[in-house]
């Protein structure tokens, strides 16, 4: 496995640990500046909206936040990379009943200063049916 | 614009016409043998696939296919390109009602053999209400 995929793969474990843990802060530094979320049935979202929709007002239970990725194909050509994954996610907002989605991702990454960020990603995760109580 | 970037905007060009003429083998020759198509809520696609879900039993009338594409971005970085847009589609079938779709698309290109093909597609597009009778 090459360095940089290595790198791309770190960045993965690091978004999804951040996320865990509530870390917007850290899960934003993953990202280029100029970043573009598509997701199905909504205009494309910025970082700074990414930012905004992340943070949890002062005083509030934030959701826990689960996930799990199977990275299918990483290639690197020169300082682009692109990546599509297989991810599931689990939000359990504070009381409320879990919110599972599952589906793949198709991502563009870029290396600026020398460190691997995300810069395009499209989103095509979908709700799974609850199966069992959680 | 760079020599790349014309013919990338030719490929969707073409791939757009040869859909709305419902040439099929001009649409596969428009993508890498390895291509993966993602779409919400399904398994990843591959080229035998699409192949299979676009003929026409012979005989039976063709749905209509037309489609707008605006280009929002392309990025080459040597023998790979993305590139992401803004996609309608209608698709009308034989004595049906049309049915519409739009969204957002996040691709990847490949150079092979001195053309650029599709490599890796997610397609976010979701229908679109009916708001006139056509």
């Amino acid at each position: 496995m090459s360095t940089d995929e290595l790198e791309i793969r770190n960045l993965v474990a690091t978004w999804l640990t951040a996320s865990r843990a509530g870390d917007i802060d850290a899960v934003l530094d993953l990202m280029t500046d100029d970043v573009v979320f598509l997701v199905p049935g909504r205009a494309p979202m910025r970082k700074q909206e990414f930012a905004e929709l992340s943070r949890i007002p002062e005083g509030t239970a934030p959701p826990q936040i689960d996930g799990r990725s199977e990275i299918q194909e990483i290639v690197v050509s020169g300082d682009v990379a692109f990546m599509w994954t297989k991810l599931s996610t689990v939000m359990t907002p504070p009381g409320a009943k879990a919110i599972e989605r599952a589906g793949y991702t198709l991502s563009v990454l870029k290396r600026v200063d020398d460190r691997w960020l995300l810069a395009r990603d499209a989103n095509l995760l979908v709700p799974v049916p609850r199966q069992t109580a959680k």
